[in-house]
């Protein structure tokens, strides 16, 4: 009996824009509300979350996250609209691909 | 611009089977004919070719590989019939993949 599995991840101009692990950062961005939160929540220093953010930034389109370094408001850190498309399209192109190899396996005999 | 990649892995009762590392040990194994051999010619000492190769065997339907360790012959290690067949269908998996991810991306606007 086998199971199949995978991982996808999204490339720009200049390396990878998303995969697993950013779409992780993204989500608790999202339910966080700031990046040192989201960071602290996945047990990851803040430097490599910022490190990941402007990375997914340089390498799409247009910008995915954007961060208040203070002002009235405090910090806080947002993702605009084409972020939310991006979240949503690699979370789609991803359960895809998992009922896709799903099927690939059953219709090999091994 | 972006692309889509993957990395895909079939795993058996145990853990990995199969996957792009594995792949790579039995075509080699296929072009020198010994697992001695195939190792040096990746770089990867024996020991942790034959652990890999171990661990491909176990998770595996029926065995991947056979592994002659001396005789008149000298050792030599080949891949059985079941061995060819799961990398025929590895192969031809991950290039479905990959087809079916470059549709999936085109299909969706970003």
């Amino acid at each position: 009996m086998y199971t199949i599995k995978s991982r996808i991840w999204i490339e720009g101009i200049d390396g990878v824009c998303l995969g697993e692990g950013r779409i992780k950062i993204l989500n608790a961005i999202l339910k966080e509300g700031s990046l040192s939160k989201a960071a602290k929540s996945l047990g990851m220093s803040y430097k490599k979350a910022w490190n990941l953010v402007d990375s997914m930034n340089k390498n799409a389109n247009q910008h995915i996250v954007i961060t208040n370094t203070g002002g009235t408001g405090g910090g806080g850190t947002k993702i605009t609209p084409y972020g939310m498309q991006m979240i949503e399209t690699f979370e789609n192109i991803n359960k895809n691909c998992w009922e896709f190899l799903d099927e690939q396996l059953k219709a090999h005999t091994l």
